[in-house]
């Protein structure tokens, strides 16, 4: 009768205000997802709460089932961990940008940063093998490349987060010196702002000399001889998804943000070819590789990114499309049938905002018992009215997992 | 396209409960308020949650984002704060009313209540310039009248609320002795209420033997001989509207306890020539003036009370009637496209109640960007079927700004 295995389809940024009357959610022909409403149960959901205007990491630490206010980090520490690192609590993460400063002699911090990307310069292996190997600091420390010009630096050993990065955030300036953020700052804030100026300078002692960039420069390309530094945040303890729901977890995403999230909640992180987190993303096989993991995990989280790209560049058309494009590839998720499947989105990105914005987004739950409502079309303008009303993003997993038969019960 | 000015409009006390499934709101004719309805998105709200009987103040609280369990401190501070005190965090303020005690030799504390308001005198300007000219207490103390026999007192430097008034609140029996609320008063609690003692015998000793007093005597007139404290409150550390908000702040209100609210809040109370608080208050003034203050403050806030007062009185007709009136009067507001408008209660008063209710109150929002939905008429049993289903009142501030483009996104 009921199944215990949950798939979890998250569009990013898939809602709407309207133009006219009409959203590119309102206006595509989503055959798939209507079904999926009328088979379903349907309600709209405050990722976070009315009017808040959700990241997509604390959006997906809502629906996953964690309170963004208790676990999310900041920015570092969930970059950190979508390029892989395994934190520990305590550790101390950014966010790393391979650039170009000045090349001349003197300190770091007196050279103008010429490009935050180093020309987007991805190629950087080798320059971050030469960074773990070269530099020694008084505390354990992970530096890794991500994609393009990306990367992470995590910081162990009882340092604080409550120190400014190095990024300067615009060209034509130098680098930042970090620094305490607090007036009265402790010792821990003093010392870990000086070590990562050390880290700063010796990166980049060994970065314009590294022979790769004396290359680039002789060929007149932009050297990627300095590291930038941003989003420091301090990992918390986290309770993993198995411990704290009792089910295995998956993530299907090419956004490392997402694949973050999921490592921070212990899930495993699959790849899938051809996944890219952009609008040349192949649907078919990441539907298709969370189809596969309904049978190796309990809880299967499907991200798909790029109607919320669309949101932000404002391209109705391109975003009605592309959901479109996403309604074909749900497709197979139509026979799935001894799964619970909810469709949703961690946010709206209107096109008129061009941003995330604070509205609720669309909810359909489809499974073994859930109470059918009348709604026939998943939108802003129908599931509003179904049998969920309206819930936050925190009520999906143990909505789910009731429905799964896995909740325990509160009291006799 | 989007604009960042919001008025908020509360009908005080505007819902009900159906008598023979009518309500005075759904049986008026509401051509107004329906139009925002068909243009806007609708549903129901609890001020504070639901099935609580929201007062006045602590709704308003809510509707302008504050909690209340954090924020309101009792009726002493904002009735303090009504008649135009300026209070710090830790003051303690009481209602006050000028009353009548029997005139005769002795202690305060052993005279009968003769009027709880001194005859409904007014004219108290003279004898509040006494009590501050004539008492001295260990402490600081203001003391202000308010409108008719109403006024507040004000006691400085470190005391305490934990402590009784003065108000007997029935006639024929003599003041009470404020004393600790305590079983194990603090030092704090026993010296403020030995103060609020001290204060009440100085101030009847300074009363009796006023000129004024001597000749409302003479002619026959009950005397204001005596103050009579209820209500203390502390004033807590309350982040004005601008910094917590980022907007400014206006109120149009005829009601004390609305002022009182709006001035904790650091809000600019604006001066409506005709606006009473009352059922003959000039209700187009008062649009008007909600118009032009849209030029100068941000979110501005107009309350319309008389609907309430229709309800204590238990008044189906009169409500109703008063409905109609308080909708043409609205008509303006139709043409003020650069601004979102909320049209909402601040909590029921239903005329079978008598007294306010924990039912839900209908809500609107118009404004570039809503998702509108199917109601076409503003009531009781129309708005809960809309796009916003069942909110909070301290849902509403941030819902006005997102859509008002003025909401910081949480997370990346």
């Amino acid at each position: 009768m009921s199944y215990s295995k949950i798939l979890l389809v998250v569009i990013d940024g898939i809602s709407d205000r309207p133009v006219n009357g009409k959203t590119p959610l309102s206006s595509a022909k989503t055959p798939v997802l209507d079904s999926f409403a009328e088979e379903g149960v349907c309600g709209i959901m405050d990722p976070i709460s009315p009017g808040v205007r959700a990241g997509s990491d604390t959006g997906h630490f809502a629906l996953l089932g964690y309170p963004p206010e208790k676990y999310y980090p900041g920015r570092g520490p969930i970059e950190a961990a979508g390029v892989g690192i395994d934190l520990k609590p305590g550790d101390i993460a950014f966010r790393a940008n391979f650039a170009t400063v000045e090349d001349r002699e003197g300190s770091f911090f007196d050279k103008v940063v010429v490009d935050r990307r180093a020309g987007r310069f991805s190629n950087t292996d080798e320059l971050a093998d030469s960074i773990n190997e070269g530099i020694d600091l008084d505390v354990e420390f992970i530096f890794k490349r991500g994609s393009g010009h990306r990367g992470a630096l995590v910081l162990r050993n009882n340092l604080s987060d409550r120190i400014s990065g190095t990024d300067p955030k615009v060209e034509g300036k130098p680098p930042s010196r970090s620094h305490p953020l607090s007036d009265n700052p402790s010792s821990e804030d003093v010392r870990t702002a000086e070590i990562v100026n050390t880290f700063s300078e010796k990166a980049h002692q060994i970065l314009k000399n590294h022979p790769l960039n004396l290359e680039r420069a002789m060929s007149g390309e932009l050297p990627a001889n300095a590291i930038l530094l941003r989003g420091p945040g301090k990992m918390p303890h986290v309770e993993d998804f198995k411990s704290k729901f009792g089910l295995s977890l998956s993530i299907i995403s090419g956004t490392a943000l997402i694949k973050g999230v999921g490592r921070i909640l212990g899930g495993d992180v699959l790849q899938v070819e051809g996944a890219t987190g952009g609008k040349d993303t192949d649907l078919e096989a990441k539907v298709k590789r969370a189809m596969e993991s309904v049978k190796s995990h309990d809880f299967i989280l499907l991200h798909i990114k790029a109607p919320d790209e669309y949101g932000h560049d404002g391209d109705f058309d391109g975003k009605k499309k592309f959901i479109e494009k996403v309604d074909r590839a749900l497709k197979p998720l139509s026979d799935l049938d001894d799964c619970y499947i909810a469709i949703t989105a961690d946010h709206s990105t209107p096109v008129t905002v061009k941003d995330h914005s604070g509205d609720p987004v669309p909810v359909v739950i489809r499974g073994e018992g859930v109470r059918r409502d009348d709604v026939k079309a998943f939108g802003e303008f129908t599931c509003y009215r179904g049998g969920l009303c309206r819930i936050r993003g925190l009520d999906l997993v143990p909505i789910l997992l009731d429905l799964a038969g896995v909740a325990k019960k509160y009291g006799a």
